[in-house]
């Protein structure tokens, strides 16, 4: 049985970070600003290429202790997202930081979005699809997800009229959060732990509930769907990244 | 199949930490009374936010190893949660705890409680579990949980009617330890790694034991419920964790 | 259908420790020797309870590089063992020791045993099962069980003629190794990660091998427990901890 | 039933590891030069190694934060593997990494491809494919897998005709991808804690979620296939493995 | 169903360490060097030991980064492994050395080899086998495993005379590898995580793999064995030990 096509976009990186606390506490204030400082460097740089749409970047503080930041970058290619991670690391704030979870993937679309006969890479709407900037909505949620393969719940040994008819029913949910919640999937087999990864971004954290929740008792969940951890998140701005930043020095 | 509603209140941060004991026994008894002082000013502030109805806050020393202090903080939003680990990470004492656990998730009650006609929000009986202070019982015990998706026994492919039978079972069990335990859900779907979090409060710990075992044999958890880790904790005020403090302390 | 009725003694706390090493073997004998000194009276102190029925002690050397000691407490409240923990963190031993695992949990006896009319408070073999001392024999296993909820092996679903036939069963395996192994089960439900810790108690630690073995083979645990870590120690007194130490410290 | 006769060529260790990256940053520009310096005299032996024919290697930059680094070597005996894992310790570099994860195992041919009356030592081609050079492309992708033995989808009890229909099924896939994707198989059964290991070389990393994802869809993945962790990373000369670890330094 | 009869002989320790390799490659050589020849004279104690009958000892570099160093005890109590594990922990060169992995085990043989009338105690070829001395071979594999419990596999449900028929085809697999395959058995039922532990011995590891991957197609193992971590390693004496660790120092 073929796999389905997929339309494949930029590749992702959800980088995880906890702050060590103690050392950036026991930095005095003047070098703290500075260190901040030297990051919103780096930072707009980030945006910058985003506005440039050469990749894509997002800040976000991340809830309870898993961590607690998490910096979300796309490009075109593995190798750019690996000179990313060492750039981040070069930086003065990254010192501050452990690694606390990351996970890489890249953007995918439904093949059948591509129309016959269209030139995908003259697509506008697809473009911006498959290399989407990071939503300007104030949360975020990350979780991968794996369709499960044990009997007699296995998603890749279903034909594909049925597992069309569970996407169809699945992707009328997300429908129903138009404009509440913007999803963003990534796949990642063979790349990461997971099979897909999700980000979804809402203004509102309780539409990432409500509509994990209707989605969970929709079959393709309920009977097929794996969950890794989850996490969610406030975006910031480098004002309010380092707001939060200074709060938490004291 | 769509999900139940639920009425949705308070974010809530379990944050379960565990004291770094050597560093704290090497500081000395004044300097350690002078974190502890500082200290309770950071409680009582969030003691006060809990007396204006801003959010909650609850102190408690758990038992065994995992952890030894869990702070419970409620919010009406992510982003105040957010702010409040950064000013309990910005305290002196947080520079002598390890992050053990936490857990994030929201207040969490039936669609149907909300009778036809009534103005949530005018609701004070409704308000006030919605955004429960933390009870004044001596004992806490918080677990995560799911419950379960896998064939035969699918807790999202029940019908309606089946889940109705399942839940009202269940919920004559909590009936018959009312006054013992007061019981706090909190709804996790897409905020952690479970689907809820159970905090439940009693002066007497057995009654914990003796309650979730009495459920265990119900038909609902008996197949369906799939837990986490179990924390077990007393709850003390600034007097209280400044004593057991000292003694660690020697 | 109802849980089986318990009798509940005394809360139980496990709390396995491995040596930080190189920190003790830096200390010089002189200190170190002092070190064991101070703990032996913690430890005395501990003794003295248990002479005085208000609480119970055990301590172990445990086999393998899981941990290296075993302290057994067990005390009428969780806020007892608390307390217990936190004057166990304030001796000078505890500096040289990291956190392995703990259990928390409380002595628990068949209901059955409640005979009619029988004051339990008054009925003294019954207090000294709910309260037990630490048997004075060599060597201890400890291991956390649960029993198994999925289909269609549920012990839950069971109903309860089938459940008193396999614990008849099961405890017939027990009363082979009367004399042998002393058990004491402790029920954790609501307060630690699995249903119920066992401790077994035996002069020669074989026949904790074979009384566990013996016991996989029958129905009850073949089909319906679920096991946790296995420790194994052996029981030291002051003298047979210093001399250990000292070994280690060379 | 008797198991598939394998030929079995050199041994193979994949060697992850994460760089210590306050350490290295701390290190002044010029000591950091020589160390990489001196790291690349170890590099080239490894590569004159592989030009000789007395094993492989191959040095990775790994995407996201499960590690930063991954180095391939192969040798004839696990002796000689662990000579090498000795040398690069002795490598200044390898103060500045941590191990983040490692895989032991052999590269493994389906019996079947030693013709009858041939000599294998003498079969060039054979020769070649059981002792292969790290292949010369851009990207390489790592997971261990086993052949899942739960029932119903027991791989081993399986008759032979199936597995060698799922085999041949599986292997067309493979070859849909020849010139993109090279495949080098390795088993572990007794080396480490898979059954197999998965090395995928492709000059467009694309390819490797193109191809693992036909492939779940396969019955023999889609029933039988367990996977452990996945990595993917961009393969570096020695210049590219300075140029990063430079960029990271800052 | 009563439990099958077992001999059990000596207790083993497997002990696995990695080399904190920082700290060694900080000392200087000849600190280094003495350091061995201090850790000599404790190995040769042990081997001493073995001569003398007292226990048994063994010495491997293992491959991959799980661990470093294996070392093997085998001695008649519990009591006697917690004492040999104080003395390593005495040697400087355990200064070196963090605590990778370990297991404890007893060396356990069928009951049916004790011929009626037969005294166990005066049974030299018995006590060889309940006793043994580690082989003189060059390679060692070790992993722990447990018979399945899980319906509709149910190894401990199995009636007697099944067991003795998978029993009986499992050892035929094993005779196929007599001579270059050495298998030492030890039970860890309520002494370790695991039921069994499985230790081979080989003059080649590629044996390790054949034998263990033939097994895999037995039904006793297809249907009823679950694996632990797998570790290889290459046995060393005093002076295979130093020239390796010196290599590492560099």
């Amino acid at each position: 049985m073929p796999a389905p096509h997929t339309l494949d976009g930029w590749y992702v990186l959800h980088d995880f970070r906890a702050i060590r606390r103690q050392a950036w506490k026991n930095t005095d204030p003047h070098t703290a600003a500075a260190v901040l400082r030297d990051f919103s460097a780096f930072a707009q740089g980030e945006m910058e290429a985003q506005r440039q749409r050469l990749g894509s970047f997002g800040q976000f503080v991340v809830a309870g202790t898993k961590a607690d930041l998490l910096f979300v970058y796309m490009r075109p290619t593995i190798g750019e997202l690996n000179d990313v991670k060492a750039r981040f690391e070069a930086t003065r704030l990254a010192d501050f930081t452990e690694r606390a979870y990351s996970y890489v993937s890249v953007v995918e679309l439904g093949g059948y979005l591509a129309k016959p006969g269209v030139d995908i890479e003259q697509d506008e709407a697809l473009q911006l699809r498959l290399k989407p900037p990071v939503p300007e909505m104030r949360y975020v949620c990350f979780y991968p997800m794996n369709k499960r393969r044990t009997h007699p719940d296995n998603w890749y040994m279903l034909d594909e009229d049925e597992r069309r008819k569970h996407l169809i029913a699945h992707g009328q949910i997300g429908r129903q959060f138009a404009g509440k919640v913007k999803q963003i999937i990534s796949g990642s087999v063979g790349l990461d732990d997971w099979e897909w990864g999700v980000t979804l971004y809402a203004d509102d954290p309780i539409h990432f509930k409500k509509l994990i929740y209707e989605m969970r008792f929709d079959e393709s969940s309920a009977r097929f769907a794996e969950f890794g951890p989850f996490y969610v998140g406030e975006q910031v701005d480098v004002e309010g990244l380092t707001k939060w930043m200074m709060t938490l020095h004291g």
